[in-house]
């Protein structure tokens, strides 16, 4: 570009004003003789805006990002954690999904017990609908430890470590038939909630829908964790039968309604399909029911064993039980409700009816009072007490087509996702009114804000989960990639700057942390360590241990890796041979994972520093395998390898 | 930030110079009112460098990146489809492992075929650790058609199809233990290039380590590609024995080298392990040998039965025929080489020994002379015809530590990887200097350079697949993404312009073509459409047609979805039966992608607009199982169910 001299001279007198950089910009950078910021942006085509948006979400080699947003993968099975602003995707979390980069359900004894607990009727489930990723809260922050996530399509719950972000655990709830309205958690992690979704009889029989109504039920499960153990305690969980309507989100109260739970539910019409057709039998009322539960005094009720029935060997509160102790209570909600969102105050519910162009704000003191005073305006079907839709509500704000899930800026600001619309609400519990609106690319469904389910978001940043990204990325078959689309949300304007897509599954929701609340391992605390345990191993090779040996029919080999070498390297064994292979990783810098496959068995690890796992495995054929490690480790990475031979 | 109106005058005067965004800059774009970079930028601690490449790489909503990188997934399994500039991940392509978003292995008829196909010793396969992506060529330039992709620890190649980015294919190769010289294609994609890596007995028996030299052996497999099946043709594909060295990275050559193909190796020293170990056993030698291969003599050769030998049902040239019939020759190359790399114009070949500091360049006319004029030093031990390294060598050119891989801009400028130095060098192959180094973030294996394959790269982009990030993300625990890193070779000096982490797989390899060349189907053909075979579905469920027929112990269920609705959506079973579930999107709209999954039953599809598959199970449980779509595709996806009902 022309070379302007007098603009040196001005831009001068602005360094104090600006700094210098704004003295290259306005000189159009001849200062590094690296070309120019307009000259660059001119020619990709790029807006003033958009040069906003590549500065506000850039993140340079070196520094990292200010948060990070664990996404759930969708049917992919998987936890997405991505970093926020620059939407980098930093690590797909195996949860119900094997993945050998991890070396997450290929051989490992401690992936072998995983899934084997996830097994549903003796079938092993190598996958799930994972739908909503819930971090573990203090005092109704989160507190950067754990992160919970559900499978939808095999009802069952995971427990991921964040001090070194791995799958510890998976629960199947044996009482559902499919769930939704989990994960979420009390605001101390006392319990993670599911609720159920498409109806079944509890027991797991089958039954007639002739019987729907009478046979066919709902659930809510609390699932007690404990986090010295970092385990759901199944001995301290309960269920809580509900009616066989399509229980859908929940949420948790805090500050004032700390101790209830809220779960929206659709069908109340008790469709059975066919003739209607569900989504015409399942839409056919104008108000479904809110489920407003009192946790705190249900998990009382539910360690008196008079007070409760064992179905599929857990403990269920029946739902007179409920009734009589006054563990239940409806609220009308309109119209086939998607989302139920406490403030972060918890003085108010925002209600969104996907078939509503609403949303809903139910007061809690109004709720809390109508319970207190028994103000109900009647029954359901089931017997269960009904809050007059007036005696609860607050204000219904008309947002646009398709609202279904809320976030907050702080009590009185929020953004509602419109599904059909494709675009977001910003709008004010001050006023009820919408103060603006944004096009998303596109059929948002969840959002998630900067610390959006604590008592204290952050303003800054939201996600809009767009299902759809149609012309927005460079095709790539007729699946696409979904669309995250970042949302600057300081400013009196939601500004759109980046547009991220996800090629792997379909998240349905995510939550955003702060990234210095997150503390993990960077390495294992010492050599032979069990990840399974969060503890030194039981068995593990160790270094100057390493040996092969003989017990009965078993052959044990205690192996080590380190760069660039596995000890021992030649493994030698009889067809037949049932084979036990304790291999450490015994180092203890930062990155050296070593992975270890033996060709053609199906077998493959990931060791991270200090990592002991175990593989067992039977040696049906004779012949030469080759073993190696699966990280590129060192130089001499092609050859860290050894050969294991097995003799006829 | 403090106006100074004297900016707006000077600014002005740029306008034609530099365009109205300028003034903006300058001005810290006041014109807006959305705030302005240099204040942003400032805010956020980036530098002028900074915004260049922010600038550089960022693509705003609605434009699409120019390139698409596809990198192996490493030991994912999987290939991974990123757009070049923004490394945006497009998607994920599933390929060795089963992957549930896409309904890749979970159920679809047309995967169990392909996981068969895949299996080893009548073992499942689910894994694979894959290296090195090939796009198919025209006339040696990327032609966007076909993607192939080896495994290295389960000797196999995949076949993807790039209309509608999913694996058609996976071919076992039996002779191998493992492979690591996979995929490279020819120039037309006559032939895909598999090398074996480590040495094991070709007849798959058991051989002791003893008798390495004699039992032991190395392979390189040319499958055979029918363009118009889409798919590798076994009958046409051949083997060459080779001796058990470990054949490492390989090449095809283009231009005067046409015909040709180039393979490393190490280990020459026929090292077995134990004493000495691996890394020093298979180091000792200061040089090895690359392997000169006329594939297109050895394809004609391979029809002659009477020259070739069958094992383990596939057609192999024993090495004694290769020498006879002048197939495969010798040139020695320094030490432990790994990448061979062919320039763009087929007249050099340039090697890089990891063990030695220097890239040596071969005159591929010096090797052609030296052929022809039968000018050899000598044989190995397999009495193959070594060519005098003078004879064939044309310079050697000192980069640094550790040099691995070499891509181009052209045919005078290189780019090499130095591992150990952890840097790009920048080399000219006129004056055989380097002209400049640039430090990469950490330990980079391949480099990946737009077109970089071809006859004619483009010289704009650079990517350095790193092997650690360390500290370059925000810590996720002790496995660490790896780091991408993109580099713009268009200036007089690199530019490090992005930090991709790639937080799925440890990948090998990329290449990156030119988005325009790729055309990929948006939505399948018709409905009814087969992916498997990518023609009309045999047996398809169709609109109108939908019913439940008993067919002796079979049920077939013909069911189609639309949004939101499967018909029929109550399926009535008794315990026991044998379900063959045929299932269609009879939708032709882009992105009105359908899931399908029966609760607990490990089966989920993902069904493209048109496309049809099959499920075969048995209903061995009696039970209610909804069954419901698992995209997100309307506001009544959540009704769009149904139950399978099956009776005791």
């Amino acid at each position: 570009m022309k070379r302007i001299k007098g603009m040196h001279t001005i831009a001068i007198t602005t360094l104090v004003a600006m700094g210098a950089l704004a003295l290259t910009l306005a000189c159009g950078g001849q200062g590094t003789g690296t070309g120019n910021v307009g000259d660059i942006a001119a020619a990709r085509g790029l807006s003033e805006a958009d040069i906003e948006a590549a500065v506000k979400t850039f993140v340079p080699t070196g520094q990292h990002d200010d948060y990070v947003l664990f996404a759930s993968g969708g049917h992919s099975g998987q936890v997405l954690a991505i970093g926020v602003p620059s939407m980098r995707l930093l690590k797909v979390i195996a949860v119900f999904t094997p993945e050998p980069w991890q070396g997450y359900g290929y051989g490992a004894e401690e992936h072998v017990r995983l899934f084997e607990e996830g097994m549903i009727d003796g079938r092993e489930i190598l996958w799930g609908d994972t739908h909503h990723p819930a971090l573990s809260e203090t005092d109704a922050d989160y507190d950067g430890e754990w992160l919970f996530i559900n499978d939808k399509a095999n009802p069952r719950v995971a427990v991921i470590d964040l001090r070194d972000f791995e799958t510890k655990q998976i629960v199947v709830d044996p009482l559902m038939g499919s769930n939704h309205g989990g994960t979420f958690v009390t605001p101390n992690t006392e319990y993670i909630i599911e609720a159920s979704q498409y109806a079944v009889p509890l027991d797991g029989s089958y039954q007639s829908l002739d019987d729907y109504a009478e046979e066919y039920r709902g659930a809510v499960t609390f699932f007690k964790f404990d986090r010295d153990a970092g385990r759901i305690d199944i001995d301290q969980t309960f269920s809580m039968e509900l009616p066989p309507y399509w229980q859908d989100l929940a949420d948790a109260g805090r500050g004032p309604s700390y101790g209830w739970a809220f779960i929206n539910s659709f069908n109340t019409e008790l469709a059975t399909g066919g003739d209607p057709v569900f989504e015409a039998g399942t839409t056919a009322n104008d108000m479904d029911y809110l489920h407003v539960i009192n946790w705190q005094k249900a998990a009382e009720v539910a360690t008196d064993p008079s007070k409760t029935v064992t179905i599929q060997g857990r403990t269920v509160i029946p739902m007179q039980v409920s009734i009589d102790e006054g563990l239940l209570f409806f609220v009308p909600e309109p119209k086939s409700p998607h989302g139920v969102d406490v403030t972060p105050d918890g003085t108010r519910l925002v209600i969104s009816g996907k078939l509503d162009p609403h949303a809903t704000v139910y007061s809690w003191a109004k709720i809390e009072q109508a319970i207190a005073d028994a103000n109900f305006s009647g029954t359901d079907v089931y017997g269960i007490p009904i809050i007059d839709f007036d005696a609860a509500m607050e204000a219904q704000v008309e947002l646009g087509l398709g609202p279904l899930h809320t976030q907050f800026a702080d009590n009185n600001t929020a953004f509602t996702s419109l599904f059909i619309e494709t675009a977001v609400a910003k709008w004010s519990l001050e006023t009820m009114e919408v103060i603006e609106k944004l096009p998303v690319h596109y059929n948002v469904g969840h959002l998630s804000a900067a610390e959006g389910d604590t008592k204290s978001p952050d303003g800054n940043y939201l996600v809009a989960l767009n299902k759809w990204a149609t012309d927005r990325f460079q095709p790539v078959g007729p699946l696409h990639p979904q669309n995250f689309q970042l949302i600057d949300v300081t400013g009196d304007n939601m500004q759109l700057i980046y547009d991220s897509p996800i090629g792997i599954g379909e998240p349905h929701y995510a939550q955003m942390i702060k990234a210095d609340k997150l503390d993990p391992m960077i390495v294992y605390p010492q050599v032979g360590w069990d990840p399974g345990t969060m503890s030194p191993a039981e068995d593990p090779a160790l270094p100057g241990e390493e040996r092969i040996e003989r017990r009965g029919n078993e052959v044990h080999v205690y192996q080590t890796a380190i760069r660039s070498h596995f000890t021992p390297e030649i493994i030698e064994l009889n067809q037949g041979d049932n084979v036990v292979w304790h291999i450490t990783n015994i180092e203890q810098a930062q990155e050296t994972t070593h992975g270890f496959t033996i060709d053609k068995y199906n077998i493959n690890l990931s060791l991270e520093p200090g990592e002991s796992q175990t593989v067992r495995f039977v040696a049906d054929k004779a012949g030469v395998f080759p073993f190696y490690c699966t990280e590129f480790c060192s130089a001499l990475h092609l050859e860290m390898t050894g050969y294991m031979l097995v003799k006829p």
